[in-house]
């Protein structure tokens, strides 16, 4: 019997790794914030009366991109939030689980910086994204394979 | 007293399903790069480059109505995993809860379907789309119907 | 040892705040809906074909705004869930936890009303987005440091 507790070494791993990538996932409305105060450039009217230089526009580059980097963590995140918690709930070995996770957090961190801080050629992003990506396939064959007697 | 474990026919039936919507959530991005690399579409520099014919477009009609579709995922699917979890918590009997997770996956994968795979005239999208969204609205106001001392 | 079962008042106060949360996120697609509806502003053809004087159009002011508030929600909401289960595994006082999850749970409804709504100057916005925004650093923060031997 799998048990579930705060004892269990995989649960902590997990939670963890879940939290940071939680914080990381919030950093990113900073950098947008911080890319639209040094552009001047905002979605909405009245945020672009706060700032002496604002205007609204949608189109400017480097705001965009910080938005396309938030939006591919949140089709992954999440994702990653239940994949996790219900693959822990398979029984992994704790230490493989870990470094599932380990892997996981730097994936998506490396993530932001190669594509919304220092844009880098591909295939930088594209390894970036696979090694996170990858990981939740895996994790989420384990659980159906797992509870598949549920069905 | 509800008991969450493993051997709750109702918590593993929850965890398959939610397994299930995130590998189906996970397909969405392999739409979107299939789609990008057979018009040569991409919506960064460095994406286009690795391209032959690649060029930096925003507007390809179906690119971005895969798009759509990944954003309407990501507005409904990461609600059921929390609201299908706390639903699972107020009891409800195993069969029943398991029908209405399976209900929603189902509305879940064919709203894809009809809206990224092959483009179907309405009603096809909004049945596709209310089914799973009432579940959900009805797993909700049981939950806090069911917790509302806790507020 | 902290126990998480449904007895613990920090756990049904996350559960049913969880709950109010994800609703309100679903209440934003009929918003969005809605406002579709009464301008015949449609993003696919085959819903514009079902409005008497519906028209395919990206930049209607009215939609883009709900759209815009919509996607903050799940900037935002999804980190909540997985924040505000791990923190309450590190066994917060259940009174002072389930004041923060009122505090952000009264944080979103508010952004909501005045950004998509009846929208106000700033800093209006800006103060509905912090407090709840800040109430996930101080949770995730909590986590890490409670967890940060699983690391």
């Amino acid at each position: 019997m799998v048990v579930i507790n705060l004892e269990n070494p995989a649960v902590r791993s997990y939670m963890v790794y879940s939290a940071i990538l939680a914080l990381k996932l919030l950093s990113v409305s900073v950098l947008t914030a911080m890319n639209r105060m040094a552009r001047g450039v905002f979605a909405n009217p009245e945020d672009a009366k706060t700032h002496p230089k604002g205007k609204v526009k949608f189109d400017d580059p480097n705001v965009e991109r910080v938005r396309r980097a938030h939006l591919n963590d949140l089709e992954n995140i999440p994702a990653f939030w239940i994949l996790g918690a219900l693959y822990v709930a398979t029984g992994p070995a704790p230490a493989w689980a870990a470094w599932l996770f380990r892997a996981y957090t730097a994936g998506r961190v490396l993530h932001t910086l190669v594509y919304a801080v220092t844009p880098l050629p591909q295939p930088a992003r594209a390894i970036a994204f696979f090694v996170p990506y990858l990981i939740m396939w895996y994790m989420g064959i384990q659980v159906v394979l797992n509870f598949a007697t549920a069905l």
